[in-house]
């Protein structure tokens, strides 16, 4: 058994056959990929991995898995394979992540579940699944969230909107690594009160009625998060450059396409590859210039006038080809519980099952779309104070 | 230069008067009265005093002032007075509750409010306060929060509604010594947020619009600490048999009026009062009995027509007496924001000063009125099974 | 399954059968004891109860057995009689305290092990511990540490002078509440790393070298702990002068033999009982006026040269009766490690067995005697100022 | 005035100077650099860079500052020139290092202070400094420790041996990030007692005596970091072989020479660099191959006897190629207190300033040389079981 230190979960242990899958290039490579790509450009300290986050996700989805498996009966045989397969899962979860993720992927065309497929096909990866007594078909299946797996429930455990060991684990390391205290929200209650429950004859995760304060508190360290940190102005207005930069050194973004090639990437060899490069993106980088400087940011309520009214001033004033406008949907880590269908989470009451919203005041009120936006505009174009003046009227002319 | 170790604050820092102020009998009284009464029965290290709680709000309401007058011109004579008086007013703010605050108040008809009055007029209090060079009805104005006080914002920054530095404390320090985890908010950047505007020509406590995710925090952690310490049931209920062990123990109240006699008592002297009394409600004190249960709680949204139906069929059921219901209104600390005027927080924005609920979607969602009930059923007089099963029945119907 | 939330452990689960051991008037009495008697008056904070730290015990105890059963090959039906029975004797260790423990022990003269055996014969307690399947003869005798245990490791875990899990909770628990951050150790490694051993036949609780580090951190924590709060001579001064004022109270101490009139006494009551005593020392605890003041400390190395010195100066000068000679070994928390027999803690290495001090330089050189010292005066008889400019003087000179 | 997040000091302040200062080139390659080096091979989340740390150094710089000078009399121009000299030494402090830093010294043979000089030189740092109105002369002074600074006992906070900021903060922030809980000291009891004092007509930096055990958990932290991390096995056999890479990247080392060469070289570039290396030690790298394996430690005391018995037996039987010995004096964060000559903190006592050893029977114990020591073997020429059986029978025959 080896033992590895983590600051977020203590100890986290592995199996040996876990630790050698560990040891493949593929899972090394994810110590170059950031968890939360350019963010220390606002959080300095935010320069942690994927690879730990990969830690980080198995310990809490065995921890939440062991937690579901008392409350049901106990271990059995076929239970044991479910929880190696979880931990298989959660390991590998974020593998076909390229550099920077999303930048990569708005520039690559080819979303990571795509890239998990292939690399779990790779015969070192699939060969150290195997090892682990594991069919690579189930670890992919949960992964990429398919809705054909024979495992529902843990499907929504590795990959579903809201109850997924994955987001347990990176708003408690995003909250560590970056200092935000309002991301803590408390996971070992959250954990302890899982439960397995039947909604038309499927497994379904689920929340015991005891556990509904600490399921709010992790609906709002989701939006306090977002609100602090991934929809951050200084993370999103480099994550625009940032694509621009990557343009410049892709040209022709089918080169990356093969698996082999795509593996040889990652945020190091990025930065390292822009040192030299001229264009205006890659010195911005270098320097921390900020090309776009923040008008106005929008997140009150569903009414989008000012925010409409801002955006046509500005363009109209310092011409279209200067203004950004920032939206929420654009950004990976979304806002919890969107109106979506199967964007809930279920509460065992005493009488019934029911969704989160009804069995909780704060989860109804912070359901439901939002509508955040920032804009931007360039800096070479337009006179922030101008920028900024021009939108602070129209706002509060519409107050 | 006396320093005190606190585990919330680390260090506290007291001036030789403000030392001698606090060895007074009024003042060690406070470590005899708990912060949280009775919350110890659901929360068992929730033993934590009013004593360590006034140094808390003191150390907090300094470090507020400090950031406010950094950002306003730095200190002045006429601060230096401002400064004394705030940590004066917020060390004994506390001083006129009686044991277990609010159960006592019931009992006793009087507010703390007036006793504190009293006990600021006892001379070893008044010459304490003057040997600080300070005016004691500066002192009371501020923690009664008399609204003709020369100095508004501070009485803000001691008993408003929401920038106060007594919550700011003991919303930390109940999340720790409770040790919940999300009652936990961003202190510092709170504090470093703050800033003094003007409102039509008075001043105002606010924050600058940097600081509204650390607001949103603030405001979370009300939330959440109401929704699991303060309104806890099991809390409630026994605050309530506590209610009727003190009538038992005090059958004429007014014999508690003389301010000396009232400060002859205290947590421990109840408690210790309640050893042999043969009463029901002493018995179950000391013993942990509950005589009551909960049968239903309610605090999704506006809707009381479930809480009412089961209200109503409680009382059909098992009788009038047998049922007790619990309201938020009933409690001390109550929810974030309500909708009563001048319950908001302002922030200074680009296009001038705004409400905190148009510059925050959360504070938006979580203002105004709640409607959070809980009840109880007599253990003696109903099944519980039975009870809960008819609430059961109503909600389910009625969702 | 009851779950009762705890700031040092987060959670603590308890069967029906022990939650009802707890709601005992015994137990419940601890709530109104504080595990750090007047430690309070040098840190305000320390107001938790050998309530919350029974709760500890019991967590910190079974975490730490079922870590050494995953070692030693799994549960048995014989193990889970053990399990139980840690649990439960941990869960009781401290009920035969008295108030303010160590002074009522001084005045009182009747060890807490002989309180405890009586205490557990009372009717409703030994019943309670049956119902738990467990005989009450097994639960004592790890408490008492008796040699003829038929479990001497359980009796380590239990009472032992290292690796027992009352002293694991309490270093962290007093840490946590004085706010003291020096105190704290590493406790998940510790426990993680703890093993059975054999020696001579007889199975040893040790650690497994990997868990050297921590084991120094632990044994660096007990030093810590020491130095900054149990020997702290605030604390240490009104301990003497509480232990005065209690035989003001009781000058008949046999009175509180018969165990039904101790269990009526707590810390709460004694100091309800002192509110009006016109004793110097009950006025002194009242009014925290310090009687006696510090002239010197002593706690480098094993040269009592200077200390003897000291005293025999103060003596001379200010009368036998106006010094005070507190020395370490009158403290209830001991040095780690001294010399004496047995007091090591066994680490398992790749060449077998052997002592800590074998296995970690940091605990060889601070094993060992401790020769720690302070020379009080009373203030009404000696110039505080006087005092300390004699010992300053001596210990200059002997340096 | 720019604030940034920091998860150990939560808000650090820039002038708007400093924040430019941070923004040059050299200053942000620091991100590039990490903290530990390699020791994320056996604390996966340690992978903090140098950037964070030189703002936290700046942060505990100042807070070190501001307190010495409130108990020195408050500030005065002189005394602002200083504390802005100390952020800005502290903020450069670690720009001269190079990738890997000990292991980069090691290969390319120019200590960092040599880089610093010539990094400080160059025209835009150069004018950064001169901008913030400091002379860079001043600066390079006190971060290469010059003995005849202006400043000596800013010298002593910046670069000193015992009571610099540097560390001060290195150890919370490692602590921190890899999650070794007995790294944490009680930094703020040691900043408040940091005092300026006189020796022989020279400033010298000290403790006030109430700050011993502050100074006592300092000095233990560094053991345990020590023990725990920078000497841990794991990050010392990956520190070889990551030294035997870069002999074969920089066959030539006066390549990287010129330092604008040098500052194009990183953390980042090097692992970029090795990816298609066919040597041994990089494919060891990128497979987290261990060449080497322990054979054996030895910590206690400074009898080398065992050590020498067991490096010859293993010499040998394995032949000499086979054994590498590694040292503590071979590493860079090196033990605490040594015999070194002025290696000391002084404190300030009653019966005046005494060396830390003689305040403190704890410091007194762990000064001294430390003999620690470890032996591995390269696994392709030795049999590890056979190894470690090998000098396990030494070391017990020599017990």
């Amino acid at each position: 058994m080896k033992r590895i230190f983590d600051p977020v979960h203590h100890f986290i242990e592995l199996e040996p056959g876990e630790a050698r899958l560990l040891d493949l290039a593929p899972m090394q490579r994810l110590r170059r990929l950031r968890q939360l790509g350019l963010a220390y450009f606002a959080f300095p300290a935010a320069e942690h991995s994927r690879f730990t986050h990969a830690l980080g996700a198995l310990a809490m989805g065995t921890r939440a898995f062991d937690g579901l498996i008392r409350h049901a009966g106990g271990m059995s045989p076929e239970r044991d394979y479910e929880r190696r397969l979880v931990r298989t899962a959660l390991l590998l979860h974020d593998v076909g992540h390229g550099p920077f993720s999303h930048a990569c992927e708005a520039v690559l065309g080819i979303p990571h579940e795509a890239r998990t497929r292939e690399i779990l096909a790779l015969p070192e990866m699939r060969a150290g699944i195997e090892a682990l007594d594991i069919d690579p078909a189930d670890v992919l299946a949960l992964i990429v969230g398919d809705p054909r797996t024979r495992y529902p429930a843990l499907r929504e455990l590795v990959s579903g909107p809201n109850l997924d060991a994955d987001r347990m684990d990176y708003l408690l390391r995003d909250a560590y690594f970056t200092g935000v205290v309002s991301g803590r929200y408390d996971a070992d209650q959250l954990v302890a009160s899982l439960r397995l429950f039947e909604r038309d004859g499927v497994p379904v995760l689920g929340i015991d009625s005891r556990g509904v304060v600490a399921l709010e508190s992790f609906v709002v360290a989701r939006y306090m998060m977002f609100a602090s940190v991934y929809f951050h102005h200084t993370t999103r207005l480099f994550e625009r450059i940032l694509q621009e930069a990557l343009h410049d050194l892709w040209p022709n973004p089918r080169v990356l396409d093969p698996i082999d090639e795509f593996l040889r990437w990652d945020d190091f060899r990025v930065l390292n590859e822009l040192r030299d490069s001229e264009s205006e993106a890659a010195r911005a980088l270098r320097e921390r210039i900020r090309i776009y400087g923040l008008a106005a940011e929008f997140n009150a309520g569903d009414d989008l006038r000012a925010y409409s009214a801002c955006e046509t001033a500005l363009r109209e004033r310092f011409g279209a080809d200067a203004v950004w406008a920032d939206e929420q949907s654009q950004v990976m880590h979304r806002l919890p519980l969107g109106a979506a269908k199967g964007a809930t989470a279920w509460v065992g009451t005493a009488s019934g099952l029911v969704e989160a919203r009804y069995a909780s005041d704060l989860i109804a009120k912070l359901s439901g779309k939002a509508y955040w936006r920032k804009l931007f505009v360039r800096r070479d174009r337009a006179d922030m104070h101008e920028a900024r003046a021009l939108c602070a009227e129209i706002i509060a002319a519409l107050r």
